[in-house]
Parts: C-alpha cells; structure tokens; sequence
C-alpha cells in the first residue's frame, strides 16, 4: 500500500465529517430563497481547497451563482488536469418522502444520506482529498490540479460556458477530470464514454381568463388541461417514438459493434425493473434497455400541473395548465433546434381554443469520448487499481452540457471517471452516497494524478 | 306597492348586513380545518331563521355536516314549500387570484364579491328575507314555509338523501324551491327547468417506487405524467364527443322542440367566447352551445398534478401521476353506471407499465321539471312580477343531485328560481352577486309563496 492511500484510509473519518459539512448547506441553485446558501457553499469549497493545499483559490462572481476556482501548480512539466464537479444540488421535492432531513446527512448502512451526497458534493471531495494525499504524504503531486467547481449545474450552467471561454488560459489543461456520473454497477467498476445532452420546455396553454363551472360551461369549451394531456400525448406514438417531424434527422446511429458492447454488459432488464419497482418496463420499440437510456433520445413530462389539487372534488375547469417537458438528445442533436422543432410542433397542433406559450428553460449538448486516448486509458488503469477490476465503457443517460463545451473550448479529453452507483436516487426523495464508493473514490481520484503522469 | 315589497325595500341594508355576516364564515365543507367554520355556519342559519320568524328552528346532526330545518307552519290549510340551499361554499384556490379577500365581502359597482356570495349564502337568505317580510308587513304567510339547509352540496350531499328518506313527514310539502342557479342573463329571467348529473373520478397511475432522474431512466420506463396525458386524451376524440364505449347509451336525445326552444334564447357565441375570454369556443360536433352545456353530457379534467412543479427545471421522471376528472350528466345516464364505464375503460387502455387506481368521489343524477305543472307557473308569474318580464325556461349545465331526490322521495315538484347570474364566477375567484338580482330576488320569492298560494 502505497503512502497515498494509507494517508487516505488513515483520514477517512476526517474525509467523512467534512463531507457531511457542506452536506448540510442547502445549496438549491433553482430557488432563489437558497441564495445565501449558494454563497456559503461556494466559501466552504474555497475554504476546503486552500486547507487541501490549493497555492489559490478564489470565487469569481458571475451573473448568477459563483464559481469557485482553485490551483496546485507544484509540477512544473508534469501534466495539468481540471476538476470540473458542481456544489449546487436539486430541489428536495416531495421533502414528505425523506427518510431523514435531505440537509442532515445520516449514515444508515454504509451509505451516507442527504441531497447532493453523490450529486456532486461528495464526487467532488473524492479529488479535493485526493490532492491533499499527495500534498501531506509525498510533500508533492505527479500532476499539476486545477478545480473549477460551479453553482449552476442543476439549473443549466448558464454562466460556466462564458466563464470557461473568457478563461481559456487560467483553465488550460492536458485532461479535463469529472465525477458526476455513476458505476454501471456496485460490482462493475465503469467510465463514461458518452452523454446525453438536454432540452427543456415549459408549456402554457391558458383557455379562458378565469377558472370556470365546470357544470355552467362544460362541453362549451376547450379545458386547458384536457388539451395538454392531447399535445403532451400527441408528442409520443404508442411504440416509444416522438412524432415531432425533423426529431431523430440528426440522431447518431447505434453501430453494430457498440450495440454488442453495450449488449455484454451484466445488465438484466428483470433486475433493473424490480430496481425501481416498475410493473414493467417499456421504451421505444427496437432498442435494449440500455440503447434506450444511453445512446437514444427521450421525452418525459418533468411536471405538470393545472386546477384544483387539493382534497376531495371541486368542479372547476382550470383556466390554464402548465407542463414542464424534457428531451434527453444523443449526439448530433443540437438542443436549439430541438427546441425549435418541438416549439413549432406544439404550437402547430394546440387547439385554436387555447393560447400557447413556449419556455426554453434550458438546453445541453450530448457528448461522446475517444476509447483510444491516452487519457481514458490512465483513467481506466486509475479505476482498476482502486476498486480491483478494470473498467467497463458504458454510456450514460444524463447530460452535463458542459462536458461538451470542455472538449471544444479547452480542446481537452474529458474523463468521465464517476463513482455514483444507480440507485443513489439523484435529483429524488433519499439521494445517498455508498460510503465504500466513497472511500475507494478517493483512491481512484489519487491514482489517475499517478497515472496520468505515467502518459 | 304591497306592504310586503315596500318592507322589503326598506330593509334592503339590513338584508344586506346579514348576508355579509354568513359570508364572513369560511364555510368550506371539502377541508377538514374548516370543521368549526361549517359549525359557526350552521349556528348562524338557525338563529336567522328563528329571527326571521321560523317557530321551530334546528340543527340535526348528520354523519357529517349538520343540516339546519326551520318551519313557519302558521297557515293551516295552505300550501307548504320547502327551500332548499346550502350554507357550505367551494374551496378559494387559486387564492391569488381574488382581488379582495373570499371572506371578507366587498362591494364594488353594485356587485357584492365573496366566496358563496351568489353560491348559495345570497340565494338561501332570498328566501328567508321573503318570509320575514311577511310576517313582519302582515303578521302571516300565505303559504307554510319550511326550510332545509345543508353543509355538504359542495362535496356531494352525502347525508342529505338519508335525511330526507328518513324525514319524509317532516319534509312533506307540495312544491321544493331551490335557489342555487343562475338566470340566463340579467335582462332574460328565467326558470330552470333542467340540471345535468356528475360523476366525479379521481385517478392515479403509479410507475415507480421513487421519483427518476430523467436522464439515467428517460427513454426506459414509463412516465406515469405521459401516461396520464394519454389515459385522458384518449378519453375524448378530436370532434368533442367522449369516447368510453358505451357513455352516450342512455343518453335522452334532444327533440325538435327543445332544440327550436333553445335557439330562441338570446344567445350570443361571440359574446359568450368574450366573456370567458376564449381565444375560441369548442365542443362536441352537431350541437349548439347551449345544447352542449344544457342537454349534452360532458367530460373536463378538474385537476391534475404530477412531478415538479416549481421554478426552474428538475429533471425528473415522477413516480405518481394524479388527476381529478368529472362527467356531466344527462337525463337518463346513471352516475354510478358511468363511474363504472369510465373505470373499467381506463383500466382496460392504461399501460402495463404503470399501476391505476380510479376513486369516484361523488355522483348525482340528472334532472328535468315537467313545465305544464302549477308550481312552475306560479314561479312563473312570480319572477314576471319582481322582474317585469315572463321568465324563459333553460336548461342548466351545472348539478344539484338532490334534486332528483326531492322528486322521487317527497314526490313534490321541484322550482328552480335561481337569481344568480352566469358571470357570478361561480367556484373560480372572484366570486359576486348583483345586488339588484338579490334585491329583486327577496321580491320574487315573497312573490312566490303569494302565487304558490293562488295555486
């Protein structure tokens, strides 16, 4: 055992506490009653990187959430990676089906419980304690460590793009390091070769200017919330596919050799069901389950809502309804036209007797990596060595829009190295974190510095 | 002038003072919080109608919410009605909306706005003043009066037919009045002389055990929202007309002389659409308006809410759709064979993939009034004499199931002498009554027990 992670099991309590410290800031990015807590998360980052042994570390304001930016430069020659992870986390909604508090983050079974434990809070520590082995045990690190961690990431990155452009000397990089996504399973060690990229709608279709009787007025007019169930339903045909004309034009198509590789993987489509308590599973017809999550574009109603939705009957007809969609893209799907094409469509076949407003709430691009870069193999002996098999490449479902930008702008790899697990119950009710994937997060983190320097 | 309309007049302040006092109550029967409110109604009603002369004034227990009886039976020999209202009022969301607060009633431009305003707190006090003007201008009534008024029209009057099979004797009488309707406008009065049944449903599909993050599952499991869009739009065709096998079975079909009768009211589409503010009006292919609302059934979602509902974007494929939808019914169809139909069809096309539950949470029947007996025409020629026009007969979309009951269980006809008028925003915010209507109304229903007496 090297001094590294004998350093890293010796501090794994200390490593722990300090997780749940900043597991406790509420950092809600899209409620701006959580404003102060985005601020106190983005000081406790700075803080946590300069005690790591960041020679800087500083916050950058921007229009929104801050940035939070730090460095190690103590290898003149060696190679440079960036750290991208985000301090942000999603709502807590439906907080009634919280086992614990989302904010007091309890240990229960070797797993750690709260919002944010694996999505990204403890993801991003695993490097922050990483660097900080290499600095306390060897006095120095193989590589060179920058860390960009940002507040933005649930609500869209809308100020990262910009910041990463107007920065691209303070951010320049051999590898770009992110660990946001989660191991095929707890027993198949995986990187991340691929992402899906986003489109987010909010619909409004408002019928009359008042909420009417439905008795007085039903039959005699259009009821808003009928017609959205009609266009949410009008969106998707019965076999899986999204009827918006133009939707999969620019989709990249599976090849005959990834759809066998995704095939080998140890997934069972009974297991999985079971996973998530799903009566059965269903997806477009024609691909795998995993084909349908990884590598093909989806449509999900994220939230609808319209009239009376309280206790028992009131007999109203709703004077508007709202709908929030989504559509996960593959590459090439570009998220602004996307948007476009769904806009057009809805508004195309809404009802006359409705008026209709289109919200862009936010968009994404997908993603995919080079199996043969020099980086991805460091990453891929990185994982072997710490959880003690060598990685499965798995395409992820979820998006991180700016893995994307990263690759243009810096024009650098991207390694996907997550070590989250699938039922860590992200953006849901009792998000967690395994403690072991934690731990040996650490590990993994600590030698990809080695292994990237080895070239 | 007679005695009774020239004490009417005078004591148009008083009557007015009274009825802000009940509208002050929050008598919302469908939330339990309102419990004491329902109560401290209740209480109010009795002590009204032993003020307004009533010798006998009661609140029976129920197994739910009392129903007040009071009686003036001082003319032996005379005929005897019985009023019929509700002291309960519908809940006040979206609360926001209401310019002024629901139980705080307001006077703006000879308009009184509050929650039951016109729905039915205005139109039961009608009648209470009309006998308190007799008593007060005469020392008698030309008819006996009794009264009936519940707590639990607004969710279903669970514990009124019960009451009234149970109180046959008590109830006897030759002619039921209900004022809980609306005139066809304020220059056409009008009697109604028919209502729609309701079935109300509400519906849950279940897909998962938790709510998903979009991207790890989107594409691979059913959305319970998207499958609720699909449940309810497959519900009703393009051309409006409902598409449960078997829902229009028992329907009685318009004559040719209903059809000529309504499309000689002084209807206006174009100026309905603008009332409501409709970019357009829609509804089932080959009928009218005002058939549409009156003598066809119809179907509307009341409420539906599933996944995130807040600001911003959450990814998230939600575990639990919801959604409350009601039928309006017609003479001869059966609430509980439609809730059976329209169950049965939805589980019968709701996907494998996710779990249905259907509750019905209320239904009531249909109802018509023969038009050729005297109590109609008595309430004919009242409402001409505090109107100063002879009354249309229309019928109404709206359902007061009681009404049947009263005819079957009492074989007393019914009269349906609303004062209310189809702007009063019935169940939305805003809700009002003229206080020329409610003035004029005390007129006609003092005019009524006259002309009930005339036989």
């Amino acid at each position: 055992m090297s001094v590294v992670s004998t350093y890293l099991k010796k501090n794994r309590s200390k490593h722990l506490e300090e997780l749940k410290e900043i597991l406790r800031i509420p950092s809600v990015s899209t409620d701006p009653a959580h404003k102060a807590d985005i601020l106190e998360a983005a000081k406790w980052i700075e803080a946590r990187l300069g005690a790591a042994g960041c020679t800087r570390a500083e916050i950058h304001e921007t229009g929104g959430h801050p940035i939070v930016y730090g460095e190690w430069l103590g290898a003149p020659g060696a190679p440079t990676i960036l750290v991208y992870g985000h301090y942000d986390v999603q709502p807590v909604d439906p907080i009634e089906l919280w086992n614990t508090g989302p904010f007091e983050p309890t240990e229960r079974a070797g797993k750690l419980y709260a919002r944010g434990a694996a999505d990204d809070k403890g993801q991003v520590l695993i490097h922050v304690n990483a660097l900080e082995a290499h600095l306390q045990s060897n006095g120095t690190c193989p590589v060179n460590v920058k860390f960009l961690i940002e507040g933005e990431e649930e609500i869209g990155s809308e100020h990262l793009a910009p910041f990463i452009k107007k920065n691209r000397k303070l951010l320049a990089c051999d590898a770009v390091v992110v660990s946001d996504t989660s191991m095929f399973d707890k027993k198949t060690p995986s990187l991340c070769t691929g992402l899906r990229g986003l489109c987010y709608l909010q619909i409004e279709l408002t019928g009359t200017k008042r909420d009417l009787h439905s008795g007085c007025f039903g039959g005699a007019v259009v009821n808003p919330a009928n017609a959205m169930a009609d266009l949410i339903s009008a969106l998707k045909g019965k076999n899986g596919k999204i009827k918006v004309p133009g939707f999969y034009d620019d989709v990249v198509k599976l090849t005959r050799a990834e759809r066998n590789s995704l095939a080998s993987l140890p997934h069972s489509d009974e297991k999985y069901r079971r996973e998530i308590g799903a009566p059965a599973l269903f997806g477009e017809k024609g691909y795998t389950t995993l084909e349908r999550v990884g590598a093909r574009p989806s449509l999900d109603v994220n939230g609808i809502w319209s009239g009376f939705t309280g206790e028992g009957a009131k007999t109203v007809i709703p004077a508007v309804a709202h709908a929030k969609i989504s559509m996960r893209l593959v590459p090439n799907q570009s998220p602004s036209k996307i948007a476009r094409l769904v806009t057009d469509h809805i508004k195309a076949i809404a009802p006359e007797s409705v008026k209709v407003k289109v919200k862009n709430l936010h968009g994404g691009d997908a993603w995919m990596a080079s199996l043969d870069h020099p980086a991805i193999r460091a990453a891929g002996r990185a994982v072997e060595r710490a959880f003690g098999k060598a990685p499965v490449f798995n395409r992820e479902g979820g998006s991180i829009p700016i893995v994307a930008t990263f690759s243009r702008v810096l024009a650098a790899p991207c390694i996907l190295m997550g070590i989250g697990l699938p039922d860590d119950a992200l953006h849901a009710p009792n998000e967690k974190i395994d403690l072991s994937q934690f731990y040996k997060g650490r590990d993994a983190a600590a030698y990809l510095m080695e292994e990237i320097a080895r070239g």
